[in-house]
């Protein structure tokens, strides 16, 4: 259960080495090396092509429709802080456009993932301002309902504490305890040396099936090739 | 971020008799007695109609097209518990059918609520066992890949922990914290006491715009009447 | 463009006597004898099973999650009229429960369509008041930005002009322009007349292709039957 | 690819025996006793609560809001035929309502199963007319474009020869291939016998952790306990 | 309710400078200067990246899967003219490529906004023809059943009549009414001047929470700042 | 109904001259040469701008969340072939990334559709990996269920046997029967050399009404011109 009305101002945010030791892998790399965990639901897209993030949460609740708990996120932002924005129902209005990414910019903000709609997509672009959402919509919002700021939310399936980290990019958004960041960020760098020389042996020809050793397994589960 | 392979075979239930006074409240009330907090995306829809259920949790978290976990969670069962199923990813496959229920009967289960599909629909309605579910699919599971139980997960965008009550109804499915049950049910009879009036007032012709004082402030906001 | 806190209290009805004939026949003839226009999308759904209304529109335009213009709305309803609320952007919220149902009929008020949501939909059964709505959700509204009563509205993609008819069942809702409601209910009464004659014929086993005469215009675009 | 502007009139249907046979079991039960194939996609719901069906195909390919071939396919039926129905491309108009069920109905036509909209559903099930479709729409279609009857049809994702069998009910709709349907028949009766054991089982408490042996498979797969 | 079967050849069309005028502000922006109406729903996506579009429509009213009524519309076209094009039922079929492209554009055209789908998407792009449609399919459509050619519409949830703006860009699709367009070219013009006073505010690291002065209601409202 | 784990080693493809002259046509000109036919969903959509492909089919039908199978296909490719990946029930897991487009490539693959989702995006576009999906999604999959190769498999609605060959690009994803590749790409010829004169009398501001002569049909449909 979400409290509403409050905003928590101090909040722990991850090493900044280890945000940086993560932001250099992708979502799908981070999540398998979390063990396929993590991943918010599919919904969430870049509001623009090439859109990328990487940075410690400072959480949003808002009320549908009602974007004033953005005004409230901006002044606990820092350096390198990612709003996490989710919603206490589903709603696709545009809560943030092109002045609240001016804002949030100043403010030190890095980007935006948010469970509803943005606008200004294209001020968002030029801007270089990374944002992933469940729409793009034009439409206004109001400043009537008190959500919360840092607190525990649920965003696109998945829950986000302040100073989480969030890693989104085309593939999709993930979350990483903030705990667990450096390890993550290990993980992540082996899977990857791993795949190194798994891309090599593919490229060269080399079958995942003999690369991975399923054959046994296959045949064991009973697969007949026909001529 | 979800931990994988693990069962937690002790988990804290409410007051039996705070779970009682609840269960006499529906998903609306009791959503509302919270401050609007709670509740679970309206996808979630009885699996037959009348289904009803008030319950602590346990939980399980299963992974796509995978019930295995379902049989885990079925041990861990004690009298009036409701099973709260939620997936690493979405998937719509039917996890649970009537088998599971009888089984789930069998050790003290009293409903389930699933972020996924179910089957065996009518055998469930001839049972009056109470199922929430996102889908009705004959779909069939497989058993390969672990989950886990009784631990916290999100399920259709609420967190539920293990030992939280879930209320579902016609309206909906609500989760309420362990340790708000016997405070939310007196809020939630709170409101319905204060409803009974209300309602006498509204039958007997008298208006909303009168009984809840509206006028004043809607004529502030430069409401117009014109004939 | 909608004007909105704008409250119409001045509202032309059909006369009665055609709206008793109009309520005599489904949706589906209605739109048929229209020439196959009026009808609403068909995601509005009966709150209910068996829910059915006819009646003349007094329209509400509200502001997404906000149920504020339903209480306005039901000061401007006399015997018999149904209301008709659209939303300024989409949104499933819960919009309408036991309490404006109990209102709007000590108002007269006959039924609802509604493009977003409605809650209490077991109590709405019981009272037999009909609801036909996009969404079923629990989720609260809030009463604070104004919207319009008694305008000309977009409802499920239709619009509706305060006095026109709606007329909803299992099959759909579908709207009949004020002016129209003697010339459409004659128009529905010769067309059911025309199908009891075509009814028997294809029950006593005679087929629609001799019956409707489509044969030559089968062959004439080329069917071809193969043995 | 599909053939337009085909009628196949000689079609094989399956032995009436096995096709009864066939019908003592649900299409979850068949969709296992078939190793997980032959499921429609599960948007495919019963017009009316409690419909049901079994019966060999009589495919028609639709134009989307055209259902001409559906009185073509009429003339093709033979005693306890079921009329399944594909579109070439997505179409949720209502192709379908009582009077193609009463003509439907006097040439033997047992139900209909359409990957489109349907209309008059309160007829349908007054007529104890089992149809299963992809949505309810009151909208009227045209008679201008031809398609085909009794060629091999994609119905919600499955392929679908005329004299194949199909089957739903509450939980889907399942199609076994003519060959296959004494074959099929025989294994769900055998996966019943099987179940009947288990549920028993199940009805006195022992899990399905035991029944099914599960306890090993799940250790070595990692699973950990903890108190 | 929609008549069918009419061509109005004569409409009226606003002031080209005002259309001009307007031409300069975004959907969101003209949306927010007629105080949050006239947008349609945000399904309607550009059929490629950059497109835009400002000009008073000339509106066609199709049938489902048949085009027939842009060619109609066609010829109704004057320079600097915006074909609307709504469906009597929701259609995805490809209503629209490179050859009606070309004749609209030899006509005058300057755009297309159409609640169904388009194709030859490629095509409309190296042509710089900005659409915006509900969906992009290359499935063909028919012409065999009269719509209408400039009667009002219902395109995506919003009323549009002949001579109406159409403006269009990445974040929707919004409509000026004939008679407001200079006003709300105006009212665009001083919102997007307020607008730079606070850009260049929030741009030097002041907080939307000062510059809006929401702290006094935000602490009114109850709102908690805790440690 | 779907054999699995089968895979065929053997399949017939087109001659690649056919092949080749096919490639020239686009999706939305060979859907039209057919008929109107062979096309699929338009939910399968480019998995970067820009994305195209056309060669003959390797078939692969997955398990949900299992990409087991699509290690398999790699090895039935040759030069040139396109794999198409059905499921056997809807999953939107990402089933394909740059390791598996490695192999393809290195084995002849010229691309992929599937009916589910893909990841490594950005990868392969920088690749030049033409990909076309139901999803994007970094959500990774097991290898432990059966499915099949070079079967015929029906992926978003179409039937795809071994060999046919899919062409794909902005506007979908169609297919061509194998024996039907010759012929087919003459039709698409045929086509685009006749509309190379209409576009030509279009461009130059002749109507289509007049082109294709539709005015006297209009009018006997009784079409009704108003000043």
């Amino acid at each position: 259960m979400h409290e509403l009305g409050v905003v928590n101002t101090t909040i722990q945010r991850p090493d900044p080495n280890d945000v940086a030791a993560l932001s250099q892998y992708g979502s799908a790399t981070i999540h398998e090396a979390m063990g396929r965990v993590g991943l918010m639901q599919p919904y969430l897209r870049p509001a623009y092509q090439g859109a990328k993030l990487c940075g410690p949460a400072v959480t949003a609740l808002l009320q549908p429709g009602d974007n004033w708990m953005m005004h409230v996120a901006a002044e606990q932002l820092t350096d390198g802080d990612v709003v996490v924005a989710a919603c206490t129902t589903a709603s696709d209005a545009g809560f943030f456009g092109d002045l609240l990414a001016t804002s949030f910019r100043a403010r030190g903000g890095a980007g935006l993932v948010i469970d509803g709609g943005v606008r200004d997509v294209a001020d968002l672009e030029q801007m270089h301002f990374p944002v992933f959402a469940k729409a793009i919509h034009a439409r206004g919002t109001v400043k009537e309902t008190l959500g919360s700021v840092n607190i525990p939310v649920v965003c696109a399936g998945e829950v986000v504490n302040p100073g989480d980290v969030v890693v989104a990019d085309a593939d999709g958004v993930v979350v990483v305890p903030r705990e667990q960041v450096a390890e993550v960020a290990e993980a992540a760098q082996a899977r990857e040396a791993k795949e190194v020389g798994v891309r090599g042996r593919l490229a060269a020809g080399e079958l995942g099936l003999d690369v991975y050793g399923m054959r046994e397994k296959l045949a064991a589960k009973g697969l007949q090739y026909r001529q």
